[in-house]
């Protein structure tokens, strides 16, 4: 268990991370932020930070030397690096999460062998693999790379007519995975922390919509059947234990099927806090930073109840330019990460609107 | 005006620094902590700091020249410090804030040219002032150092018997100022902010319990009669716009008189971000800290609105070892310092309580 004045190291250096070091400093914990960019957000409010690979040994020995328990912005981190980290430190979600999660293959024959309802897949290393699934998923269908997916990067639909040797080529040699095509109504997730005495906290459902792949707007609650919605949450709560997870992930899901008769399916994990629970800072008791960073040092987690009706909405690229718009609307809370160059499709911050039920 | 990526230049560097620090953060704002001990809170969670003494004219030049804007945490800054600065960058608030309140003798003849009501008081400069004042105050009364007087230091209570030139003796050669006592039955305070544009908001009215004259408890709303907390408020609002002020202030009152005929009676300026504020932070709309980061930035202003009936306790020198007992309670919102060592009297955190009314 962690002590106030103590340090946790975190791999990452984007706005995840910015905002977990922003949650631990009222706890009297300092934050390491160990990233690759020398313009890491992260690092403008840090105590320490490290610029340098995530492959460069001597960096990351020099990091576990310094810091007391490390946890991670993001899924990518290279499994030799969580592994040379884990020798050294308390490393928290266990690298064994990021391995699960890392491969969407191996992610969705855990969720399998949870009894978790989720889109059928099949594994896909050739042409003949693919046109073999495609026979049996019908299309469309869409494939997706094994590894290093993100907003919709390194995934191709596949529909009547599609030649399938031209979407396995766009994908590179990458082994990959055919999903059968989800006819869904909504995208919800749950966002669950888990502690180190194993007991679970989830926030409430949230409902999220994408523009071009990228989150745009989360809703919460999201507007599911109740029973449906206590699915959700259970999945949730069942993959953190499942996993014997250490601090907050979130649970990307599909709802299937009219009002009435909802249908939950398993879409993805996120072993991290997420971009869908950002509401939560004022949205929520305890915000999904705090809750990880208490996860992480060992501590109990906080409240996870919801304060109000909620709406997020994410400033992607030059959205953000509305600043001082948003600072004038007295019900908005504006979020801006602290990135010097507004490219298109980045996430530049957040506004989050709560209103009382 | 402020853009996001701008830098805020804040002088003092303990924990009304570092929340300021913390609140910049979210705006996209960076903070440069310019502080003399190496060991300063703030730095923990600022983009940069400076270690140098308020009289170290390059340190304060290489300081005004990294940021855009100049605010501080404490009112004893130096006024050749102050001048120092606002030759250089704009300082809010502006040094004359700082001129007034940092003798309680121009705070008091401020007080009473804009007719506000505040307990008699004379100016000491000698044994000679003294005892003609004390025959006309009667006793107790109370003789206060002009400067530098901070948590019941520098002030002494002169009662029926007490020698008169050993109580001026105890305040060494300062000068000072007697004040009547007052028979207060509370003692509150009203944070308020005021934006460049002139617009003032302020918070609801504070009711303050202290343990050694160090603030241990602040309750809010406070339990006054309705008449007298309008007063208190539109006297907070009238010094904040009399000063030309342009941040977050405190205005420390006495109530005194019976429920159904209470009084209030102005006591102390506090040019600042203040400990009876810290409610804020959970229990606002807007913390008095985003509050100040946003006026300092030339930015309208949040809503001052409050979420709940409020309490505040203060975690002063070993009280701060509960940490996890108040970690383990879901109402209770943690804040630690970051200090390193628990000192007797020093103000290590505190823990806000929020409850819906």
């Amino acid at each position: 268990m962690l002590k106030p004045g103590q340090t946790i190291g975190i791999l990452g250096g984007g706005q995840l991370a910015r905002m977990l070091a922003l949650a631990a400093a009222p706890f009297g914990l300092r934050c390491h932020i160990f990233a690759p960019e020398a313009d890491s957000p992260a690092f403008d409010v840090a105590y320490a930070h490290t610029i340098a690979d995530y492959a460069d040994e001597p960096a990351l020995a020099r990091f576990a030397e310094a810091v007391d328990v490390i946890t991670y912005e993001f899924e990518n981190v290279p499994a030799h690096t969580a592994a040379f980290l884990a020798a050294r430190r308390p490393v928290r979600p266990d690298p064994q999460a990021l391995a699960i999660t890392q491969d969407r293959l191996s992610e969705k024959q855990f969720l399998t062998s949870l009894g978790l309802p989720l889109a059928p897949f099949w594994e896909i290393n050739s042409l003949t693999d693919l046109e073999a699934a495609l026979a049996v998923s019908g299309r469309p269908a869409v494939l997706k790379t094994r590894r290093f997916g993100y907003d919709g990067k390194g995934q191709v639909m596949i529909r009547e007519g599609d030649d399938a040797a031209a979407a396995l080529a766009q994908l590179g040699t990458a082994p990959a995975v055919l999903e059968g095509f989800v006819p869904f109504t909504r995208e919800v997730s749950v966002v669950v922390a888990r502690a180190l005495d194993g007991r679970v906290a989830a926030y409430d459902l949230c409902e999220n919509n994408h523009k071009n792949h990228i989150l745009s707007q989360t809703l919460v609650p999201a507007q599911v059947d109740g029973k449906a919605t206590e699915l959700a949450l259970q999945y949730a709560q069942t993959l953190a234990s499942s996993l014997g997870y250490v601090g907050v992930m979130a649970v990307e899901m599909f709802v299937v099927g009219e009002s009435g008769d909802e249908q939950i399916l398993v879409n993805e994990i996120a072993p991290r806090v997420h971009n869908s629970g950002h509401w939560t800072i004022e949205g929520a008791e305890t915000s999904q930073f705090a809750q990880h960073i208490r996860a992480v040092a060992g501590w109990p987690l906080g409240s996870a109840s919801r304060l109000g009706r909620v709406r997020m909405d994410n400033l992607v690229g030059e959205e953000a330019e509305d600043w001082l718009v948003l600072l004038s609307d007295p019900q908005a809370h504006l979020h801006l990460y602290g990135k010097a160059e507004a490219r298109k499709g980045r996430k530049m911050g957040h506004v989050t609107f709560v209103t009382p039920e």
